[in-house]
């Protein structure tokens, strides 16, 4: 499995500038092998826009960028590229551009068989899972599918974050919420509820929640987990675990998880 | 034109019980003729225990709950009943069991032909209106289409916040967010940006930010705002507006809304 992929949960971190937070990682994973990388700009509306964003940033790390939308045959620019980049935005946008566009299963051909690296963000690391269904996104779009482009067995939720307790969210107070989670749970008011509602569903695969500052790197077999913040896993049936960056979390991409 | 609608932001609101904020709106919707409400509890995982927690409620009220769910055959139960409410929880989970259970045809039916008065809260509001593309909710299962059940012919986003100028939600801090908002939105961050992106797409009705303790009042063509906040206005290509507690917002159920 050659399998190279760089999932980041967020773009901008604490009023840095546009993947300042991740540049180091960023360079040393598409190396000096890569000259030019593949764009996905599919998430947001103004491709235009978001691909000089994206390539005023790569320009500065030596990467010269092109946009998938700018080519005439989005499969064969798939087909050719030396990597692949696709941003943030909404989810339901970017996986319903890339079922529109015929991309699904050539990108997984050439992550999977060619080795052609791979980086998301936010958007980009939810369509590289099993399927977007802990996205925090609006589903402004309906996508033919949520299963996705399936890189890796299990699900992230990028942009994790953890509970406020004092914060009023939803309306419901403190002391409210517990006896109300316990007695209803109608309006869940925290991600580890959200995520706890989607295993309530059977066969559903566990899910890292991916704070803000952190990354996962997946090297044909080996995960690891890069950035300054911790990552939250959440596993049907089983007790939620937190781990530190430079964890191995190799045992995520075994089928069982 | 027959159609009754309650379409209601959220079930509990600042610490205090199940529905208790809107009862005596519940009271004066179903009024006296109405003895037994039919309930939907699709929205939770646990139907026994919210139909509980709903038939208590009701009870103090002075109305029998039947549950879609004890039923044998749903789309009887429908057929048959004097007053109807959905419940809230998760919004995806909610449609794909109304279509699963080949109940949304019926619903509609009953409502708009038959008179039938119905109450939503949360998702259960969500899915009255044209579709769940400005549901707050994660999308942990697929349904069959985000369309909805159609009662009225614009959406709604229950639940509806104002940004917090001071969060640092989503890892980017207030002064940067403006610039990034501008460069590349690839996070948004606010419920007004959510919305924004949804009328980024074509032809994408108004959408009614319900702000928690407020809800709507249909009955036939009028429109009334109830409660204690504001509601929020979007309308694509427009500024949007803010309305008070009281407001007649009956030109929202004309057509071209
Ligand atoms: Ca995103
Ligand atoms: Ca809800």
């Amino acid at each position: 499995m050659k399998r190279r992929l760089l999932l980041v949960s967020n773009s901008t971190l604490h009023g840095s500038g546009y993947l300042d937070h991740c540049q180091q990682h960023i360079s040393s994973f598409f190396g000096k092998d890569v000259k030019k990388v593949l764009f996905v700009p599919y998430a947001l509306h103004d491709r235009d826009a978001y691909t000089k964003t994206a390539r005023d940033k790569f320009r500065t790390l030596g990467y010269d960028v092109s946009s998938i939308h700018e080519a005439s045959d989005p499969v064969d620019a798939v087909r050719t590229a030396d990597g692949i980049f696709i941003g943030g935005g909404n989810t339901f946008r970017l996986l319903k551009s890339l079922y529109d566009n015929k991309v699904v299963t050539e990108i997984r051909r050439r992550v999977m068989e060619d080795g052609v690296p791979y980086m998301g963000s936010s958007a980009g690391t939810n369509v590289a899972t099993v399927s977007i269904n802990t996205t925090n996104d609006m589903p402004i779009v309906y996508p033919p599918s949520f299963a996705a482009i399936g890189l890796v067995p299990f699900n992230i939720n990028p942009h994790y974050l953890d509970a406020d307790p004092a914060s009023r969210h939803m309306g419901v107070s403190p002391e409210h919420r517990d006896r109300f989670q316990e007695a209803d749970k109608s309006t869940p008011c925290s991600r580890e509820q959200r995520i706890t509602q989607y295993h309530e569903e059977s066969d559903t695969p566990s899910v890292l929640g991916l704070r803000e500052g952190s990354m996962l790197l997946v090297e044909g077999n080996r995960a690891t987990l890069l950035g300054t913040t911790k990552a939250r896993l959440f596993t049907r049936g089983k007790p939620t675990v937190e781990y530190e960056p430079g964890s191995d979390l190799s045992f995520l991409l075994t089928d069982t998880h």
